[in-house]
């Protein structure tokens, strides 16, 4: 079964890369993703949902375990969005090479993997064993828009033909 | 018209990595470049400005947003004196594959991105739409010397002979 | 001199990553490793000796740069026993392509790059010049198990075949 379709099976619905740049009001200035040879180099993502941050704040203080879990889930969600726009077919994906999970963390915290874990599960549910990254999973202080939590994913993938690096300072508003 | 020729009529004098890794007093041990195939890996870099941290503090406590863009735009000219050093034309670089901002933030701040955007707007001034790279902005919790900004850069070049990687702690005094 | 012998020589034994994985109760889901050619993508790696997290806590507050630094020799002692169950042999790196060092950092400490250090000198000490890789040292706001510092190294290595990525979470308990 095709990636996509396990992902409509599971009720989950990718976001739209333009959609998520419009909802974005961090004025950041990047691009979606540098491909070489079969490396694919992506931004860092952050969860967002009906416009606007999803589960922001820091962990500790304002969230606990089970909702930076599902911030980091909704992040991949948004992140295979971002992969979609890309690749066109997530199937091209051959292995998740690396991902760093940074935590907004307030004084003391320390469950950072388990805040993580809620982007490799879905990864794993979607792509069995290859969905597996290498990752580390660090406390940090202070996010764009206060998000609760932002990965950083790099790819590979089958080397082939990638869409237009999307710059997303050009859908401020 | 040369990259370096921009930089000349922008006013904007590259310093020399000898002189930034003299000025740098954290001690640390690493050499400033690795190159495998057309990739280059750099070690992370901090604005020096005649000899000591520019701009240097928290943000949204020492620092307002401007001063730490400021501080984001001088970091990239040393890392372009940097890769001045490893290359020896700034031409030579195809692509900024990827930048990590960290941003020295104080409890609460959450602009880390408008800050990193000083230092991928001097990149775009300079090379233009190939400046803008992948890229995400942390908020972390103290840097050497009490910097405002670390960035870490990975390029693609165009794959041929670099410089020998500088050991910095061969200019600890 | 074989590397594996110089270790030994200096009365260090490798931990079995086997061994790290049972000890470490963060709960993370991760790979040991995915190599693409000759780079090798590692997962971060804490300290931990007799089953235990070595020297946690936060620098500045609860330990010592000394301390720190002796955390972050540890860090590389776990991590080489890694890079040996992933290669078999420590002599098939070729070059630490690049070093992130997160330091575990209370409120105004900036010395992270000499609590690094412990790991770079350790690594010259057995590798000699080519042991030192680029590097960034950041301060960071809360790990796992409340570590002290945590790595995440890029290697080249020759290029050839390496063990099966282990997966963490089988050793959970």
């Amino acid at each position: 079964m095709k990636i996509e379709e396990k992902l409509t099976k599971m009720g989950i619905e990718l976001p739209n890369l333009e959609d998520l740049y419009r909802a974005n009001k961090s004025g950041a200035k990047y691009v979606s993703h540098h491909a070489i040879g079969s490396v694919l180099y992506l931004s860092g993502c952050t969860p967002t949902k009906d416009g606007k941050p999803f589960l922001p704040g820091l962990l500790g203080k304002d969230l606990s375990v089970e909702e930076g879990y599902a911030a980091a889930r909704h992040t991949m969600i948004c992140y295979l969005g971002m992969i979609k726009y890309v690749l066109g077919d997530l199937d091209r994906v051959k292995t998740f090479l690396h991902m760093v999970g940074y935590v907004n963390s307030s004084e003391g915290f320390s469950e950072q993997p388990r805040v993580v874990n809620g982007a490799v599960d879905l990864l794993v549910e979607v792509y069995g064993n290859r969905g597996m990254p290498t990752r580390a999973a660090i406390g940090c202080r202070g996010l764009a828009s206060n998000h609760s939590v932002e990965l950083i994913l790099t790819l590979e993938f089958d080397g082939k033909k990638t869409s237009e690096p999307l710059a997303r300072d050009k859908f401020n508003n």
